[in-house]
C-alpha cells in the first residue's frame, strides 16, 4: 500500500475516521472537509481501495452482471467466465439477479446503481425494445442472451436458430422421427424459446418431415421442475416421442427424471438433447447430449465491448456479435433400438 | 419519481450532467459545485436511485455476499435466499466470489469495496482467525459456513458434526458397516470437512464400530470431478465400501457417476449420502439422500444480524448462531440387499 489512511489523516490534520468517510464518499462530510482530505490524498498519492486508474476517471472499477437467476447453472458458469474476462481488464464483477422479473430488469437497466457501477452486462427475459430505447442512464450496457432487440446496444448471443437446427438434425440423422420440443413459451414473439422452437420447425422442414405441434410443450419456466412436468404432460396425453429436444439442460434433466419414473430408458426408449452444456449434464447416470455455447467467448466479447465503450473516444456503432457453439454428443442420444 | 434530475439542475443553476456527477459521487466535482447541487437536492427532496432512508444515513443500501464459487449450486441457492431476506429490509444484494482464494477473501473482508457496500456476508474457506482479528474495515461483517473462528463477528453455521453424525447413523441403521468418507482435506484443522469427518468418526465410535481410515479419501476441491476421482481412487486401491458419506452433494454426484461407470448400482451395491440438498440431487436417475441445511434460516439470520449491526445503537456481543438441518432420505440409500 505504501501510504496509509493514517498518513493522509495526519497530513490533512483530521481524524482517520474523517479520511475514511471521505474515501467512502459518505454524504455527511462537509465540502470543506472533503476538499482538505482530497488535497492530502492527492499530495501523498494515497490509493484508496480500488485502482487509481479507475478512480482518476471517476470510476469504481466495478461492472455488474445481471442475470435472471442464480439457480440456473448456465448463468453461474457464465458469471464465472465474466469474472475471469473482467479481471483481465482490471475490473471487478458484482452479480445481480433480476429473478426474471420485468420490473427488476427495468430498474437494473435504467441505472438503479449508477453510482456504484461503471457498466452493466444484462441478460434480459422480459424487457421490451421500448424499455431499452427509453433508457436514460449513461453507463454502458451490453446485452446477452437470446432475446432480440432493435435498440442501440451491443448484443452478444449465439445463433439460436442454427444451434437448435443442429440439435434436431442430430436426432433426425440418428433415425428419430417423433421429436418433441419441451420448453416453449406462449405469447412472446421474441422469446428465446421461440428461436429454438423455430429451429426445431425449420430443421423438420429441411429434412422433408412434418413437425408435429402435438409434441410441443409450453412450460412456465426453464427449470428442472418445468422439464419434469412437461414430460409428464406429454406422456399423460398419450404422446410418446422417440426423442426430446429440450429448451435447455435443466428441462432435459427434469424430462429424464420423469422418463425414469415412468420406467422408460434414455436413450433406449427416448433420446434426449439439451442446450447450455452445464456441468451437471456430464455427471448424471446418463450423460446429456447438448448444444454447448462458447461461454468463454460470450463473456470475453461482452466484457471487451463494455471496456471499449468505457474507454471513450469514438464509440463504434452498436454491434451484434455471435459467438460459437457446438453439439456435444453424449450418452442420452443413440439410434433407435429397432426401425420405427 | 416526482422530482427529476432536470428539476434539480434548474434549481441549482447547473447542467443535468453536473447533477448526475454529484449524485453518482464522481470525484472530479468541485466541493463548491457539490454543495450547490446538494442544497437543491435537499430543497426539492430529490430521491436519487436508492432509497432516501439509506442515503440519509450515508449508506448505499447494498450488502455484498461473498461466496467461494458461483459454480456450486449450494451457494447459488443460498444467494437466492439471501436476496429474499435482504429485500425484506429494503437492501439489495450484490454477489461476489472469492474463487476460494485466500488473497481474494482477505481483500473482500478488509473492505475492498467499503465505498460501495454497507455490510458484508462472507463465507470463507481459507481465512485465518488472525486475518479477521486484523481487520480494520468498519463495515459490519457476518460469517457463514463451517470454518470456526475466534474472531469478534457473528457467525451462522449449522452444527456440522451433529449433522454428519446423523447421516452416518442413517447408514449404520440401514445395516451398512464399511462407510467411506469422500472429501476430506489435509492440513487444515478447522476446515469444514474436518467437522464432517469428525462426525463420521464419532458416530462410528458411538455405534461401537471401528472407523476405517482406509475409506477416507482426500480431495482437492468440492466439485463433481473431485467426487468422481475420489470414488475411482477408492475402487482402484481395492476398497469396496457398502456406503459413501460425501462431504457434499456435488462430491456425491461425482461418486455416483463413477459407480455407474464401474457397473455398480446405487443403492444396491453402494448407498450414497450427500450434504447440502441442492436441487440437482432431487432430479437424478437415482435421487440423493442428503443433509438439508435450512438455507432460508441461514440467510435470514445472516441478514438480520447485519441489519441489526447497521442500525447502530448498542450492538450485542458477537453471536454464534446455529440454524437447523434435517436428513432427507431418498433413493440413494437402502438396506444392503443381503446380510454382509
Amino acid at each position: 500500500m505504501g501510504v496509509s489512511l493514517k498518513d493522509v489523516a495526519s497530513r490533512a490534520g483530521v481524524s482517520i475516521k474523517t479520511v475514511s468517510n471521505v474515501v467512502n464518499n459518505y454524504p455527511h462530510v462537509t465540502p470543506q472537509m472533503r476538499a482538505k482530505v482530497q488535497q492530502a490524498i492527492d499530495e501523498l498519492g494515497y490509493r484508496p481501495n480500488l485502482t487509481a486508474r479507475h478512480l482518476r476517471k471517476g470510476r469504481t472499477g466495478i461492472i455488474a452482471l445481471a442475470v435472471p437467476e442464480f439457480g440456473n447453472p448456465y448463468f453461474a458458469e457464465l458469471a464465472g467466465a465474466v469474472v475471469d474476462a473482467a479481471a483481465r481488464h482490471d475490473y471487478t464483477v458484482l452479480v445481480d439477479h433480476t429473478a426474471g422479473l420485468r420490473e427488476k430488469e427495468l430498474l437494473v437497466s435504467q441505472g438503479f446503481r449508477a453510482h456504484v457501477i461503471d457498466g452493466l452486462i444484462l441478460s434480459p427475459i422480459h424487457l421490451e425494445t421500448e424499455d431499452l430505447t427509453a433508457r436514460t442512464d449513461s453507463a454502458p450496457l451490453v446485452l446477452l442472451g437470446e432475446r432480440e432487440y432493435e435498440a442501440p446496444y451491443d448484443h452478444i448471443a449465439i445463433d439460436n436458430v442454427a444451434a437448435a437446427r443442429e440439435a434436431v438434425r442430430h436426432l433426425i440423422g440418428l433415425g428419430h422421427r417423433r421429436i418433441a420440443f419441451l420448453g416453449s413459451r406462449t405469447g412472446r414473439e421474441r422469446q428465446p424459446a421461440h428461436l429454438r422452437l423455430r429451429g426445431w420447425r425449420e430443421e423438420h422442414a429441411a429434412a422433408g418431415l412434418e413437425a408435429d405441434d402435438a409434441l410441443v410443450v409450453v412450460t412456465d419456466g426453464y427449470g428442472r421442475e418445468d422439464g419434469a412436468s412437461a414430460m409428464a404432460a406429454l406422456l399423460d396425453r398419450g404422446e410418446r416421442p422417440d426423442a426430446v429436444f429440450a429448451y435447455n439442460d435443466l428441462i432435459a434433466v427434469g424430462a429424464m427424471r420423469t422418463l425414469t419414473e415412468r420406467g422408460l430408458t434414455v436413450p433406449g426408449d427416448v433420446a434426449v438433447v439439451g442446450f447450455d452444456d452445464i456441468e451437471e449434464g456430464r455427471y448424471g447416470a446418463t450423460t446429456l447430449t447438448t448444444i454447448s455455447p462458447d461461454k468463454e467467448a460470450i463473456a470475453r466479447l461482452a466484457v471487451d465491448s463494455l471496456v471499449e465503450r468505457l474507454a471513450g473516444g469514438t464509440a463504434p456503432e452498436p454491434r451484434r456479435q455471435r459467438p460459437g457453439y457446438r453439439l456435444v454428443v453424449r450418452e442420452s442420444t443413440a439410434r433407435p433400438p429397432r426401425p420405427r
